[in-house]
Order: structure tokens, then sequence, then C-alpha cells
């Protein structure tokens, strides 16, 4: 009997080259499907609904995939992280986690199905770069002003055609319109976290508002630009694109 | 005119295969004396105090090199850092990083002049692993008491011949003899750290302390049991060793 099995996904993306399956490349796509296949015994396609960038994490990446199998979805879980975490010696070892694994309705598609996401970008500021957080989120040496920046999200807010930040390279999409329910940064002592909901995203454009927030917050550009950005609809009008590993795919709603 | 320069150092030591210049090998040792010798115009080699083991990492580890070379101190730093992050879009650049250089009396020696180390040991409890921090603490599933713990290191603080937590396969040291000068276990929530302060430290002590502290902690061994395990001068008495990446060179003195 067909089946339908939504996954939640943790990982870490610094040792992946992105979500999307590629050949001879490590992608968190090509490790589940790789550890799907053996736990099926049938060739798996999985589908995210983000596929990420190298460099960028996730805290709950949605995936679902069909088929024709009989492991419960207990044992999915535990049986795909033992699979996913072998070679225990290695760095990479345990950097995607299978956070749980559910029977879906036929029709579900994790990709489709997506109604909304909630991404977190997360920043330092401080002249002192902590190597240890290298990977982990954007260390930034100018002090940053929040509230220039909450004052400039307010013109994000709303349902908006965001083609002022869309990069070049993601696939075609039928409209640049989205609407973005939230956007909101939060601040404590030096740690910095950009919190945004939507119900979807252009390529990169989480990271083209962190950057160009990050201008305003340096006082390098006027909170109420952000207005002139959005109308203008002109990519070069916006700040530049905020660094891939201070991105987290935090949530997924359908 | 012949210097000598110490330099303080921290590193992140999940891509390095240890301190130890080894042929072939990406080591803290190598990187350094690579960088170091391009910036002093003459082949530079590194004396650091303690050689620590792959995956292990450094908060002030301390080296000295001799030389008859003209860059100042300060340049040392700054060049020697850029030159260290080089290749910036690697997950490794910027991994190990000066924090600061300064001249040193000519029978300076960063090994034979320590006086004592510092070492942090992180553990997290609980039995939701972070992913992100896998290569940065020991995550321990169980429960730990630490009030058992700092009772069972009250039988290492001290002088001591530390035979029992010495391993296999360091460098022959004359005695196995050793000041700990203060331990103690700290706990913030889920967060421990292990602090030990001591005149030196034989091949791994810190990770079997550690360890044999863990098994005391999950109550699979009294914290008196201690005085046996050092009376006994035994390595088989004591627990196991604690994997490395929990492990921290916090601090060098002179």
């Amino acid at each position: 009997m067909e089946r339908n099995v939504l996954l939640t996904i943790a990982y870490d993306g610094t040792e992946f080259h992105g979500w999307q399956r590629q050949p001879g490349l490590r992608t968190v796509q090509g490790e589940l499907e790789r550890v799907l296949s053996t736990l099926c015994d049938m060739e798996i396609t999985v589908n995210g609904t983000s596929r990420t960038d190298a460099g960028v994490h996730a805290l709950g990446q949605r995936a679902s995939f069909t088929g024709d199998f009989s492991i419960p979805c207990d044992r999915i879980v535990l049986a795909g992280n033992n699979l996913l975490a072998g070679g225990a010696n290695s760095r990479k070892a345990g950097d995607v986690k299978i956070l749980s694994a559910e029977e879906a309705a036929p029709d579900f598609h994790a990709r489709f199905s997506c109604r909304g996401k909630k991404y977190i970008y997360k920043m330092t500021t401080g002249a002192d770069v902590d190597i240890f957080r290298r990977n982990y989120c954007w260390q930034i040496k100018d002090a940053l002003d929040i509230s220039l920046m909450n004052q400039a999200a307010e013109h994000i807010t709303g349902t908006h055609d965001f083609k002022c930040f869309q990069a070049a390279g993601g696939e075609e999409k039928e409209t640049t319109v989205r609407t973005v329910h939230s956007l909101e940064v939060l601040q404590s002592g030096n740690e910095m976290e950009l919190h945004i909901e939507g119900d979807g995203f252009l390529y990169n454009m989480v990271r083209i508002i962190t950057g160009t927030l990050v201008q305003v917050g340096m006082g390098r550009m006027d909170p109420g630009y952000l207005k002139v950005i959005v109308d203008g609809r002109d990519r070069t009008l916006a700040g530049p694109t905020a660094p891939p590993q201070g991105l987290y795919l935090a949530e997924v709603f359908f």
C-alpha cells in the first residue's frame, strides 16, 4: 500500500552543499535519500519544503516521501538517525537528525502543501570574533541600533511585491508578491536575532532583508528608505546579501 | 638580532589533526609555522605549551618562537590572522586565531617555562542531542549528580602520583607525580563544566578524570572510590576517557 511519510529534520548546514541532491556532493537531500532507501528497501525520493543553500541551517525543515514500504515511523526515526550518525569518528557524523516521522494524507506534499515558514537569522555585534561560532552566526563588528531596524521592518511587514529582495539564480516564480506576517529583530546583549514569518520567500529574500536591515542598524540607511526600496522593486536599491551561516529555517506551517 | 616571541592562540580543534606538526595533515602547529614563516621571511619553528589532541580546543594556548626577523608584534597578530583566515569561503577559515604576540626574554620557552595550566571540560546532560554542539561538548543522556562529582574531586585535588589517570601513547615522563591545585564541577541548568588547574598533566589526564567523575555523577561509582583509584596507581581502575571535543585548554601560567 502506498504510504506518504512526513519528516521533521534539523541539520547543521556547515558540511553540506545545501539541501538539493547533486551528483558527487554531500547534500542533505542526498544523505536522507541514501539512508531512507536503505531503510525502505526501495529507491526513495524526498521532497523538502525548502531548498536551503550551502551553509544554511535548519531547526525544523520538513520533507515528505511516498512508497510501498513497511518500516514503521518510529523505526524511521531511530534507525535513520543511527545510519545518519554512522562513521562515528567523523566530524560530519550527526550533523543531520530526523526529529520526527509521521503518516501524512495521500495528497500531502511537504513543498506544495506548505502555507508558510519561519526563518531566524542570528547575528552578534562587537569587535571580538568568536572562532567557535564562525559557522553559526554573522559576526558584525559595528554596533547595531535595533530600534532603527525594527522601524525599517514595519515597511516590509504585510503583502508586497518583493522583487527588490529577490536574488538572481533561483527558480522562476509566477509572482514576486509575498506576505510577511511578522518581522522582528530581538536583542540580548551582543546577540541579535531576526525573526521572520511569511507565506513564502523569494530566492535569498531573508538574507537580503537581513543585509538591508543591518545597513539601517549601522546608520548607513534611513529606516524610511525601506519603503522606497520595496516600492522600487529593484534589487540594486536594497542592501547586500547577509552570509549564509546566520540563517536557520526554524519552522514550516501547513 | 635574535628575538623570542610569545603568542596566545585560540583554536577550534574540529578541523585539525591536533596541535603537533605532521606531514600531509592539517595541524595547528603546521598552520602557524606556515603563516609565521611567510611573515618572518625565514623558517619558523613554533614551540607550543600543550600538544593538544585532534578535536581538542584552545581558548588560550601559548607558543613561542625565535629568530632574527623584523616584523613587529602587532603586525604578527594582524597579518597573521589575515593569512590564517585566507580562503574566506572555506569553513576552515578562521578556526585558529592569534590573540596576542609579545616579546619574551631570551631564555623563555612556552613549554619549558610553563608552571601550570587550566583546562575546562564542557558537558551537557539530557536526552536531546543538540547537533550544533556535537563538536563542542560531550552530550551525556543521563542526569549527573554534581555534588557527588565534587565529593570525588576532593580525592584528586593536591599532590599525588597520578599514574591511574595516564593513558598509554604519550611521551615518557620522568615522574607521574603532579599537583592539582583546584578541581571543580560547575552546573547551570543542563550545562556542566569541569574546571581543573594544575602544575602539569599526564597524557589524557583531564579526559580520564572527567570520564571517571561522570561515572560518579551517574551513580555508578562511589565518590570515595576515587581514593582507591589514585592510591592504586592503576589505569584500569579509573573510568573511561571522555571524548576530545569537550576539552578546552583555557589558560597557561608561566
